[in-house]
């Protein structure tokens, strides 16, 4: 192909992700990469025949490039990645992102520039990696309301709560070891706390749903209090523990987005994705409820779906209308119900006094909060003469649950509340 | 809308999934249904406020009709739907279809013609009822080499193989069921014999290995000498049996595609597939391995795929580049391999004469054909003094298979063989 003819790309980063790019790249002669932005222009680079030449440390050459028809930003985090986005759309440039935290919280800034500008911001790869999963929500079920997600949207929990339901050992070993593996980072917050799975739901419940879901309204909660005990019970009762992802639009249209572990019934598909495997799971109308799942992360499967965005703004450029179903326009904003007023399924875990009656003595504070239960395990009494309590309840009301919690927390027979999980 | 800028469309068959169509199409004030061809004008039907001035018996109004825009098809088989879309192409419309017949048996023809005419041929509809599969293969996976495909296409199969397998019952009896259940037809041969999967896969690894694959060449078998005794062997063996649509390419790149019943070990994703669902497992670079779930059949899923097609033309209506990823454009031929040229797992299930050293007997056959058993099952000796002996294989040589079952015929302590079935 003749090089003046050729989509010119700009890409900011060259981590793991930036490297599957190039790589993958190298097949398709119609897509020139002119400059890449690093950090470090003297790093040793698993790439062959790397034209160094290409490289800059300052990413503004490449947003500022009058050649460069798209942008790819694999860098991350908001700052400096917020100002140069904004610069690649001032200045006309199409842009493909993997960049969920800058989504989350900026989408609504850059889609707007974006639409203003007449260019598009896909992102693919910023929600389950390789998952195709926005573009089937843009075209083949875009006549559908989607009421429902269900999501496992972060590998490195996910390869966490997998192992320690595999081994029956402890959270902190388990992190120990995937720290030692690379499958967690050394500071795990960002997906350990769910922020990470809280970014993805945000633009993924937005795109799905039809409205802009704020970040800042989601309840989220991480797995770091999960014990190996839980695992245990949950299997006892039919069930895994996984860090789910979750939207759902209430019967008068508002929305209930929230990250935080949950029990999920074995025979619910999302049970059977383990380690760092994502999935998504979509219900709506006409089509019903419809699953995907594969590998959220790595180099390669990232790639491929920075690939489809890049080959779908090629397939487009030059194109007087580019195809509306590229753009983002949530002009609708959410109406976010807060977790207090989410209606649940529980998992409480107790440690209570071996007295005659204490169940009896749970079953009837929760009935007094309108709560019932669906099953009670009672667990082997140890020395100091205690019993563990599990109960699962029927749904309730997240308020009710507190009422009850606090009411526990008072009773002298009932000596810890070991854990509350909610049940999908 | 003005209705003069709404998108015309004629649709051709009003049963389940034309029913559905036009309930879903109400909610679409950008798009007008002109026409309706039915079999029956006076049939009732289950649809509110039905204009009865739309429906029409000839088919030929809707194609030849110069004001719409898009024909949707919908009724299946070859004859008169060939005739039907080719004349609809030639008048430049766009067609929706759901029939994968049509395009197993005549889409080299019609892809052709709908690309001289400058129109779109699309059937998401045709394949996994309202999984998004076809569409995120043209789009967020374009840039990957996909060499594998496993799939569960068919939902009757699927339902009848999940039955037997968790009730113990025989194909007969579950088939009898799945009748009265309207799950399978009066005429069950199209899915039972893997007619109906044979011709979904046919096209999909058209477009997913992306040279287009000869329905003809495509060896089928189906589910009809699957026993109750084949299932329980089975789950004792740590496998489940299911109805198979594969297609991959060899190291050579030539295609392996065929439908047959597998044995699938109980932790691939696809045993977990039960009922009338249906999923599609793709494996290619960057990507890796995908996997898409959900309904394969059905008034409204089938509608949803439906409508997702005719909203992505609308997009594109008046938009002189017709987005090129619309377009099937197969110009290589795949070169298929034949069955006796594939290399697979086996299980063979025999009855023998209970004389010591049968199993050595079935050992030493396999081994003089480069035949290594993986496991082997004994089972209970009945009152004619024989022996049921199950033995799963390596991978090894259809045609080594073939020999060494001819020596297991000619064995006289081997009484007979009950069932060959291909492991995953």
């Amino acid at each position: 192909m003749d090089k003046a003819n050729k989509v010119k790309l700009g890409l900011i980063g060259l981590g793991t992700v930036g490297t599957g790019v190039v790589k993958v790249l190298k097949d398709f002669d119609n897509i020139e990469i002119v400059k890449i932005a690093v950090k470090n222009i003297n790093k040793k680079r698993d790439i062959e025949n790397l034209d160094t030449s290409l490289l800059t440390t300052d990413p503004f050459e490449i947003v500022n490039n009058p050649d460069i028809d798209i942008v790819v930003e694999v860098i991350g985090g908001i700052d400096p990645a917020y100002e140069l986005l904004k610069t690649a759309v001032q200045n006309k440039k199409h842009v493909v992102t993997a960049n969920k935290e800058l989504l989350a919280k900026k989408g609504r800034e850059l889609f707007e520039l974006a639409n203003k500008n007449n260019t598009v911001i896909l992102y693919e790869a910023a929600i389950a990696g390789g998952i195709p999963i926005i573009m089937p929500i843009k075209t083949t079920l875009a006549g559908n309301k989607i009421n429902k997600i269900e999501a496992i949207l972060n590998g490195t929990t996910n390869y966490i709560l997998t192992k320690m339901e595999k081994e029956g050992v402890s959270y902190e070993e388990v992190l120990k070891e995937a720290q030692k593996l690379g499958y967690a980072e050394t500071d795990p917050t960002g997906d350990v706390e769910g922020y990470d799975s809280a970014y993805k739901i945000a633009t993924l419940a937005t795109i799905a749903l039809n409205r802009r879901v704020d970040i800042n309204k989601i309840y989220r909660e991480g797995i770091t209090k999960i014990s190996a005990k839980d695992m245990r019970f949950a299997k006892e009762l039919g069930y895994k523990i996984k860090l789910i992802a979750l939207a759902r639009l209430t019967e008068d249209n508002k929305a209930d987005v929230r990250v935080h572990p949950m029990l999920v019934p074995l025979k619910d598909c999302l049970a059977g994705i383990n380690g760092v495997t994502n999935s998504v799971v979509l219900e709506g109308f006409p089509v019903g409820r419809v699953m995907f799942a594969g590998p959220g992360a790595g180099e390669f499967p990232t790639a491929s779906s920075v690939l489809g965005d890049i080959l779908a703004i090629a397939l487009s450029l030059g194109s007087s209308n580019m195809l509306p179903f590229m753009k983002c326009n949530h002009q609708l904003d959410a109406q976010q119900i807060d977790i207090k007023d989410t209606i649940n399924k529980y998992y409480i875990s107790v440690t209570a006094a071996n007295t005659p009656g204490v169940i009896g003595t749970i079953g009837e504070i929760c009935g007094r909060h309108n709560i019932s239960l669906a099953s009670v395990l009672q667990k082997g009494i140890d020395k100091e003469n205690t019993a563990e309590i599990v109960v699962i309840t029927e749904e309730c009301k997240e308020n009710d649950i507190n009422t009850a919690i606090n009411e526990f927390n008072e009773n002298k027979n009932i000596i810890k509340i070991n854990n509350i999980i909610r049940v999908m």
